[in-house]
């Protein structure tokens, strides 16, 4: 895979949600909103509940797809990075270091008692990006 | 499929952007983010290229899952419609139709030279929606 330039890595960790597309049991795509935290490079991490819909499709079809986009009425601005992954799931001390983040990121969890789930981390293995530029140097 | 209720409608009619997920042929999931337009009942249009991922897609899988979603850093604010559809592609005086409509929900259209592709009418099958109220009467 070709590295994520720095823009885009800047573009994905400053995301508060990404939408994250999987493949149901019976063949169906499936697409929900969710809050992730990035590791700077290629995981991004995301916490969904064990019986889900999503959960019980990546039990099946560990691929998935997250978009980061930011919609804007003026479509000069429109920015998007697709960002295709492998799901497996974070347990142990690996899930408290993400939650962490999750905390730091996130300090809003707390009103909604958002406790560690089912936590994945998304392996980056392929990417697409539009309307990202990098600063000029 | 149990009707839509009139505040999802709303919801649905008020979206400038929606993400589509599909399934590719190699069974990867595909999400990305269009403008669509809502016939006010079971069916929300969209506007894709012809040679497109999801075009291509959809040649092979027609079931199509849109999101519209609101993120707010308030998590009391959130607001999700998940719409499950079937695609098929709209033509002729239909297409002229929907795309009256396109460009009077997006006169920004008009900036970025974008005209009439594939344009796919998504027929809704099935939804679910979290956070959407409907007001008190």
């Amino acid at each position: 895979m070709k590295p994520l330039p720095d823009s885009v890595r800047a573009f994905v960790d400053a995301a508060r949600v990404c939408r994250i597309a999987t493949v149901r049991t019976d063949g169906e795509p499936h697409v929900i909103p969710v809050c992730p935290v990035y590791d700077g490079d290629t995981t991004l991490y995301v916490d969904i509940g064990p019986k889900s819909t999503t959960a019980r499709a990546l039990e099946h079809e560990p691929r998935i797809t997250v978009l980061i986009d930011e919609y804007d009425a003026d479509w000069t601005k429109l920015r998007k990075v697709i960002l295709r992954c492998t799901a497996e799931a974070v347990t142990g001390v690996a899930q408290e270091r993400v939650w962490e983040q999750i905390r730091t990121t996130y300090p809003q969890y707390a009103s909604v008692e958002w406790s560690p789930r089912l936590t994945m981390a998304l392996r980056i293995s392929g990417w697409l990006q539009e309307g990202i530029v990098s600063p000029a140097h």
